[in-house]
């Protein structure tokens, strides 16, 4: 058995099962390649510092540059008793080069070492999912595009409401994903923090430049007190909630989906291509996608109660509890990523069924609120009109006729406002047109908004 | 029994276990002063687009105020059958003026005025939090100003590390409640967009100014799409997450409170007036303000989880289900600004017993560290200097002596390197004084890190 | 202000605002019944070991009796300074009968008493709930047998997947409630511990006679280590889980019902007495009660999580946190029993729409598994007819037909084991009766549950 | 590309991207066995059934070994599309056998089947898992014989309360995982319980007999429901719930434990051999073991928490969204089973500091308590001895003195029914033998509860 890093103190070697339930080594090993960044900028700068000489520092760069390889490749040699991947890493960096090797660790922690990776990796991630969630974005822009002419009941308490394009639907979840994109961003003004320097947890005597490191990674601030940068996971859970709100969204959208594929509902159909069927029924054809996705909504909230819970009461600075922050973080970035790019093309591949879409709108007397309008136009008061709008609903329920059938005469029985312009008022498409206070669902409303995101979407690619 | 506002559709009353069952109004009565806000601003907006007259907006305004008065000093009359604080209002003021009452719910739904009371509410409360907030920073910086003088250890894994100063430690906190300052101001943007105007789900046919009525309830943006603001709840969510980090924090420094109390630590005395006793043990003086912080922050997580688990796969737009939303939200403000409130002054109260926090740090090889890094600066490598002091600190266990009573000669039985300026080196002062790096905890950091704080304060209150 | 019962080692009184911060006396007041019930049952155990005399075991329980009334009426008074319920009627008691209310306490502490209380109520609860179980499953069951002749499409991802009989539907969620029954009762074996006489964790020197008060308060067994029964909140989390289990089956059956009372499925009526209106859309009519079952799942969940997580990683044995456990305790057994208490009713008033289920089981080739399964019975593998099946489906499909139109001829061109009682073998019936296996849908399987379902609760009830 | 078994109604073949997002191979693979095991009896009911011939049967079960060989072993082979475990195993049987393979699904789906396989599973996890406690039970029981004879201080809000054993602290955890172990074993009944039978949801028109497949797989009973059967999850979370008080139990252990090893408590030492250093501090050994395992418990509450919010608002019956059960099931059985199997020898291996406990005890006054009954004893109400307790307490901090050093006459001073016993009555041995009570801390009482779970266990075995 190899001699721990930190074995000086021991009298004795750690038990095989102490050290197998310990080890993180499973887990993190997918953090090398910013442990490695990490180091290579920690060695620059101990460089510039005078702490190392130029061989010495190129002779461990060089070398971590090679270990970085093979673990690229797949290569690289684990050692039974390697707890994690630093000290995988920094074992591996020491048996090639020897006694230089041990200098790389001077002036850090693990406990900074950790805080660092965890921050490069998910700076990458987040703006990783940024990109996700642009694409989405505009499959659902293109999608709003297309069905711009489509007629929808909306609905509340899955009961139908009132029409909508069902455009503005799609626009409806443009906005959520864009909530969230503002969310990750700000996420990330607090991820991109430099730790490094803070070593165990008070700083160090070893006289390091940190705004030298931060510059090389690209970090536009430093981490301000020594303790608090060793023990906040603020960033990871701030992620996770983030990510809670993100896969909420999608999971109302494939609720919905879900919903509308029902035969019953048929407003849509899922491509072949996007679905699967049963091993015991012939006939099956089922939207595995959404309901995977929706399944995976709960997995990531499991995900933040369990960063949560882990930080709650853990005094101060670091405590090995910490070690557990990286099953829930890596599973969150993952499932999220996954379940963004898959809802892409799903999106892009959904044929709408606008005949029965528009034959639900006419259903279920989704203008009866029209109708109130209507007579609030004439003068009547609101609650008034509402009232009277419910009796001739109840009038058509007893005698099977709806709002569009109901004859003038019939109307004015109920009251002596209605004109002969009520017969159009309460049609669909009417209903529709007049919703035109901003952010309503007449069709010049949803295409202004169109507008304005594409406009957006131009000046933004400009920028960058 | 009185006539539901709704009931024009319907052939029977409502069942009476239904009514309670269903009914918010013991909860969102709480929201009256928003509900009420709310209402007046849409009354002038009526006026102003000639919906309403001129003599029908006073009339109606001053109604609106005399409810509200009378709510405010516990006078206003409910109804049984009141489902809701809205309902109730408009009940009351039908009541009281007759038909033009109920022209008040002109283009407008309930699912849009809750959308707005909730905002109001928050907008209000996160900017109260702040404050509080801002006072705790305070009081944490008064103690690290106090305590700049005070060595105490630094501990990771509750085992003794590294000394610092206990003004360090303060800090720390300062600047986690930093970030939860800033969350809570990120949060803010999305809280303060008015959705009035979104009416059920998809606008309304009434020409609405939502513009006017954002200007007159100060609210810069407007919602942008009808839909999503009467189904959006992301607001509350990000507050309740927002709120869980807060909670975090202070369980942490609670935790820290609860054991250096303990008789064992004996590193501070809580007043007596911010303890309590037993009712059987008469010796008891128990931390139970910390206890309690800590506990209330489990509760805050539940709420984070009802609030996520209650959106998850809802479909579009408004459900029922939302109605369930109030009680995590006005739990989660009540507990977050009473442990708030209550941890400001007692952390004013708390006194340190310095010169045990000393001989804590004297204890336990918190210096064992500068020992290595003594002799990564002769030139030895981290790892080796490491295993070095590592051994140092085993003999020292086994011959019962500390890094402050050995001998040189004793040090350079381990290695040459060492010379007599290690006899000071390893001393808890200079431990602390070396830790130079920026955010590492020497005197004059730790001074200049407080003086960025107080100046960046300063020109905060200058701005406002 | 009234000195604290515990004053006797403090030097200042408590501050006002630690006072108000740390009572708990407005929530844990509902406890007062129990409260006092231990109390009469400990001074009886007194005067039984020679503890009290007999004249003041009289005195205190007249006196505990009469509080009890004036709580029991609204007219007990409490003081400005009561911190819970135990302190306030002792506090009470005292100023009734003067020094000899002061024996009370005798060999108790708040720390047993307060479980004892918990204890004492959450075994009355589960009763309660239990009771209220056995109405919906009552419930259920009558509709089991009302719609035994009724065909619907039974569902897998949403879709329509074999007919089964709505009878069957019922009996499902039989199953699930009567699981939840049994966790109950398992839970309440736990719950029915007697821990008084635990004092504040160590026993007491007071010789007690445990067994006695366990007699008087029905307790089957006493806790057996004073350290565990103090901090022990076990019976409650426990109870919060087979609660969150129960609202989960609630939640499901109020999905289904939620979706099945869709304009586009219109399976289901929901009674106008049990359904609310909207303020806006006249023609609403909304599954109220459904979606806040549903919602209220959440606030469960909620509960669960607060409670598990405020005992996380708590030291031993008794900490202040634990009287934050009272709010989601309460809470879930009012939102449990309401819940229940109102889904008996709802179930009772639903009116299913025979036609359009059995309308619904024959579209989707709800039977297509039984095409297959007729293959089978020929001798073909299940993998070849299950192929077989798919491609008749498809054929269908492109062809507009469906497994009841389709001739001989065509399903012979599929495979020539096809014969003429393939005609009937689709048909829904059939595809109901076959399924013969235990647990089946089949008619008389459904038949055959529903007795030994009635004959389970004949003889439960001669039992008791 | 191999074609689905399911392909034949489709026209498109899956797209590769959703074929990787719905696969489940990776994680169930896991349940082989059981999967082969259900396989296996499953078969042979259909031989018995005369559904398969007897060649038939023995040609299928003699594959399905070898594939359970090549699986232990490694060497099967999976194929790109293989989608789940079930599948592959099917898809590999065809390839061996041909047409005859097709025949094992006859009359099973993957609903039923995949419940199968989880309670297999799950019934001998929790057989697993009761072993470990039974483990770990008795390793708190020898500690508890060894510290017979060990005073250490009880304590409340983490303050000294009253003296102890430090076996009765012992034995209260045992306490706690009797009552883990009671809970698994009642989850044990609800998974064991047969689904197989019930098919996709509605039971199947072949002729099994699940009795018979219940008899080889040893299952008590049968699903009753089908609908139910493949719907539920029930045994899940309700094992998942057990789990998380059980971790809940460790938690309050290991953070006694990282308390009583901080070097300001030093109660216990953690042998070398179960500890770890630091990369920076070459002092530092660490109780990365209990602060790992109040980690994961975290960790298993997110994982009830993501079930539970995975089945919420489920409709019936199977969901795809049920494939995202496995994590948090897999993942909950392995951390439970690596903490129980650490924590023993952990326990095993903890060396007391017997003197420094009891040294802890004298201070802190834990026996003021005592002093109090001592008073009741002769006649004072408790109320007055307990505040008369609390002025001796005050005085004692003033003058620097403790209950032991207290002269007669300074007792005297408070009260005039001291005598001469009360010098003894205060000390520690005294108020531990005192404390009589069943349950209470008593030296005999301790014993006499070792001697009953000795008996307990002893006739436990016998029946086995």
């Amino acid at each position: 058995m190899v001699e721990k890093l930190w074995q000086g103190r021991f009298e004795k070697p750690t038990n095989r099962a102490v050290e197998k339930f310990t080890a993180s080594i499973e887990i993190d090993t997918r953090l090398y390649p910013y442990d490695i960044m990490g180091s290579i900028a920690h060695t620059k700068m101990l460089g510039k510092q005078g702490i190392l000489s130029e061989d010495e520092v190129k002779l461990i760069v060089r070398n971590l540059k090679r270990i970085k390889k093979e673990l690229d490749e797949g290569t690289f040699v684990f050692h039974e008793g390697d707890e994690d991947i630093h000290m995988a890493i920094e074992r591996s960096l020491i048996e090639r080069i020897g006694e230089v090797g041990g200098k790389l660790h001077t002036g850090r922690s693990r406990n900074d070492q950790i805080a660092l990776d965890e921050r490069l990796f998910l700076r990458e991630e987040v703006k990783n999912i940024c990109s996700l969630l642009e694409e989405l974005k505009s499959s659902l822009l293109r999608k709003a595009k297309e069905e711009i002419h489509t007629v929808m009941p909306g609905y509340t308490h899955l009961q139908r409401a009132q029409p909508v394009l069902l455009s503005h639907y799609f626009l409806a979840y443009w906005e959520m994903l864009d909530r969230d994109e503002n969310r990750m961003k700000d996420c990330l003004k607090r991820i991109n923090v430099m730790p490094l320097g803070s070593a165990a947890l008070a700083g160090t005597g070893i006289p390091l430049d940190r705004k030298y490191t931060a510059r090389i990674l690209r970090f536009p601030v430093l981490s301000k007190n020594s303790m608090d940068a060793v023990a906040d996971r603020d960033f990871l859970i701030e992620f996770i909630s983030a990510s809670s709100l993100l896969m909420m969204h999608l999971s109302r959208f494939c609720e919905d989906l879900i919903i509308w594929n029902s035969g019953e509902f048929s407003f849509v159909a899922i491509d072949d291509a996007f679905a699967t069927g049963s091993s015991i029924m012939p006939q099956k054809k089922n939207p595995d996608v959404a309901e995977l996705i929706r399944g995976k909504t709960a997995r990531i909230y499991g995900n933040l109660i369990a960063l949560l819970t882990l930080l709650k009461g853990l005094p101060m600075t670091y405590n090995r509890d910490l070690q557990e922050d990286k099953v829930p973080l890596f599973d969150t970035v993952d499932q999220v990523k996954s379940s963004l790019s898959i809802l892409t093309p799903l999106i892009d591949n959904l044929s709408f069924q606008r005949d029965r879409l528009r034959e639900a709108a006419m259903e279920g007397f989704s203008t009866a609120t029209d109708l109130a309008e209507y007579l609030v136009k004439k003068g009547i008061s609101f609650r008034a009109a509402h009232h009277i709008a419910g009796k001739i609903v109840a009038y058509c329920l007893k005698n099977n006729k709806t709002l569009f059938t109901l004859t003038l005469k019939e109307y004015r029985n109920f009251h002596e406002a209605f004109d002969e312009d009520i017969l159009d008022y309460v049609k669909l498409e009417n209903a529709i047109n007049v919703r035109k206070t901003i952010g309503g669902t007449a069709g010049e409303r949803v295409l202004e908004r169109i507008k304005e995101i594409e406009e957006l979407s131009k000046s933004e690619n400009k920028g960058d």
